[in-house]
């Protein structure tokens, strides 16, 4: 086996060049004055795919073009592999502290700084190059491979489940590999195996039909945001342990392969404390934080507001206020199932003068991958050869809403492996990308395309194929 | 003795159609664009108070003029008495909600609509009427007047306290008499001889120099919003009492004489609890609705903010949430009193990873007058017989903080005498003042001026003479 660096190689300044127009087209889904770039980024990247011997194809949704393109010319009874990603990117805003231009991507100390370098372009490039090579290496590849890349990640992706019910039989697969996180810390390669769900909720609270006045009815009715702030308040214990009856019944015990790998990841306390900017972690009494991070559920107050919110003082007495509360789910829980939580604990406080409504605003299932899989262990030896440092699991703390919706599609056969890093400023300004971390994941993605060809469709999705999406 | 009530008759039309004038005149104190109409409205009623026969100045200041009239004809040894108002009115809007243009009074089911119309033009004028009677019928007055008449008071007075300190001599009295509040019930007239104070504050909850994603933080450090929740809840027990350490050591049971009389008042507090749209009044055990509202102190939050407030849902944990928050206090509690045991039970608390900031905005000490003072007994009688029924004494629940800077010049000598009614819309639209209270305020206000002049400087003022302001 080769890992294909020779050819990685060769092709690095040429295919550089072209993911910098790729970077240079601002692709700003959430903009409509950027609709005619996100579509041209997607025809771009779809001649890219044609030029290396791919038949690609924007599809038009009520948003931006779905992009797919597909190479199935490997041998018979090869396993076929879905690259899921997105050619969009955030708005660049504000310039003014950027370092070089968003959309001109720019070399900087072994870094590329553009919008779109870690989330996604940059990512996405990794596989195009380990593609690449082998095709001007080999003439074909091993695995047949169907990459869909939409431009509506980062708008919630709205197209893209009516789009994979369309195309479900022809998008079928027995890999889903999605390059769209970040390894733990430099030089370490990570499998990201497990994410939180969520179950986001918006509360109100109510006193009376208008705000009054609290010198002519302070202590004879009830104060919306005095009950609210009672209210969320009792939802957690001190610690940030969640009070609410029921809530753990569904929390499945940390398994032991993921809890006992936590205690060897290079993770300090205070450094991380520091980073964040706060003076010390909090949490759960019991758990160490990566655990409390990536596989207990937690609860936090997202946003509250209420009442007089300007300069200086006046004097009312909120008739109604409302607040963000948001639950990070873990198997088994689920968004319903804690929402009539929820509800049955507020209908037992009793606040004298104040009513609650509860809406759930969005709901996405906790998800977790099997640790055992075939696609894992492959993942798992391309990695380590590559990155000279064995692969690590780590798990999300957040909800990635294409998974689910991936899995629900395809089963649990995804490989998420992220080559971004931490500070790598996704969303904000400067952000970029690790030419190392290229060259290096190039090099995994190679050897992982082989890895995976050299077994036959459906053998090596192991036991994940027997657990499809919930 | 007689009320006047001939007098007051036949002047009646021509003196309405002037306070329509006056009405006429849109001098909106906290608007710029005013500016030139509340100058005019000053100048104004000087003239008529010139024509009454009063001296009368406008006297410049850094926002808008305060306007002085006196008459010191009286016989020698004859009380002075000391009448403060205001002629500057709150912004009319929403124009659309006015049933009759707000600076047009209208007289409509015997009460007159308009801006001003009972804060406190109307009731200003109700004495203007009283003392003209008085210079007609018998070309003097008992008393020694001096009328200070402010155009700031709708904007929290700020020229006043200067303008008492630089002619405290000149405005030094027997007797301070306001009507700018409200009576009990139709038909019910009112002494108001207590207020409660205000401590006001900003409370700032910090966790993080800066919002955090919910989902990479949720479960390792705090929550701004989540603790100040928890801090908000933790001031009051569920029944609203304040549960703050030391709050309620320096609250003065309440005299029997107040709430003995208490009883005997008109108040339907599943009426009064329909008309302000609530379901039910709520409060601190074991005291009556009118207690809590007059003579209880109470804490409200005023209003609250932090995290994510738009529409949806935004995965954040606030890394600064903030809430005004406050105490009305009762005698003998102070404003700097409360803030101190605020620290305390802020220092007190736990909440991981979160800390507080307390800043008091706003401090108003709790009033309280004598009941056996000769200007009550005055008062009452005065109003006994031209409402044909008896005073009461009432409270206000909020602060006017015109009183406690008016005491702490002038000692504690106020009859707070008010003809408004509830539901008069005082800063709303249809703003309205009762005709029926127009005549019948007159009359008791000339007699009361008989009362007062028929005794001699410093003999009227009784006890309240013998304890100063605080």
């Amino acid at each position: 086996m080769t890992d294909g660096s020779e050819w990685i190689a060769r092709r690095e300044a040429s295919s550089l060049a072209r993911l910098k127009q790729f970077l240079a087209i601002p692709s700003v889904s959430t903009r409509s004055e950027h609709r005619d770039d996100v579509a041209r980024c997607a025809a771009w990247l779809a001649a890219e795919l044609r030029r290396m011997g791919f038949k690609a194809e924007c599809h038009l949704t009520p948003g931006h073009p779905i992009m797919v393109a597909e190479w199935r010319g490997a041998p018979a009874g090869a396993p076929s592999v879905l690259l899921y990603g997105h050619y969009d990117v955030q708005p660049p805003e504000p310039l003014e502290l950027w370092d070089s231009p968003p959309f001109v991507a720019t070399e900087r100390a072994d870094r590329i700084y553009a919008r779109g370098a870690a989330d996604d372009k940059g990512q996405l490039w990794i596989h195009l190059m380990a593609l690449g090579a082998w095709l001007e290496a080999r003439g074909s590849l091993p695995v047949n491979v169907v990459l869909l890349i939409e431009g509506e990640e980062e708008v919630g992706s709205p197209s893209l489940p009516g789009f994979l019910a369309a195309h479900q039989a022809r998008l079928t697969c027995d890999h889903v590999v999605i390059s769209d996180s970040v390894m733990f810390a430099p030089g370490i390669p990570s499998i990201l195996s497990s994410m939180r769900g969520i179950a986001y909720f918006e509360l109100t609270a109510r006193s009376a039909p208008t705000d009054l006045h609290s010198g002519q009815y302070g202590g004879v009715v009830g104060n919306a945001a005095g009950g609210l702030a009672r209210a969320l308040a009792s939802l957690q214990h001190a610690d940030g342990r969640v009070a609410v009856v029921g809530f753990y019944d569904d929390v499945r015990d940390v398994p032991p392969e993921r809890r006992g790998r936590l205690a060897s990841l290079p993770f300090d306390e205070r450094r991380f404390a520091s980073e964040v900017g706060v003076g010390l972690l909090v949490g759960e009494d019991g758990f160490a934080p990566l655990e409390r991070l990536w596989y207990r559920p937690s609860c936090d107050v997202n946003g509250i507001w209420g009442g007089y919110t300007g300069e200086g003082s006046k004097t009312v007495i909120p008739g109604t206020a409302q607040a963000k509360v948001s639950f990070r789910l873990v198997p088994d829980q689920t968004s319903v199932g804690v929402e009539r939580q929820l509800r049955e604990h507020l209908a037992a406080l009793s606040i004298p003068g104040v009513t609650f409504d509860l809406r759930q605003l969005h709901g996405a299932p906790p998800w977790s991958a099997p640790l055992d899989s075939a696609g894992v262990e492959a993942a798992r030896r391309a990695l380590a050869t590559a990155f000279e440092h064995e692969a690590i699991i780590t798990g999300a703390g957040g909800t990635i809403p294409i998974v689910s919706e991936l899995e629900r599609h395809f089963g649990n056969r995804m490989l998420l492996i992220g080559f971004g890093l931490p500070g790598e400023n996704a969303h904000g300004p400067n952000e970029w990308i690790s030419l190392d971390n290229i060259r290096r994941g190039a090099r995994a993605m190679f050897s992982l395309y082989e890895e995976l060809g050299s077994s036959t469709s459906g053998a090596l999705a192991g036991r994940a194929k027997h657990s499809p999406g919930r």
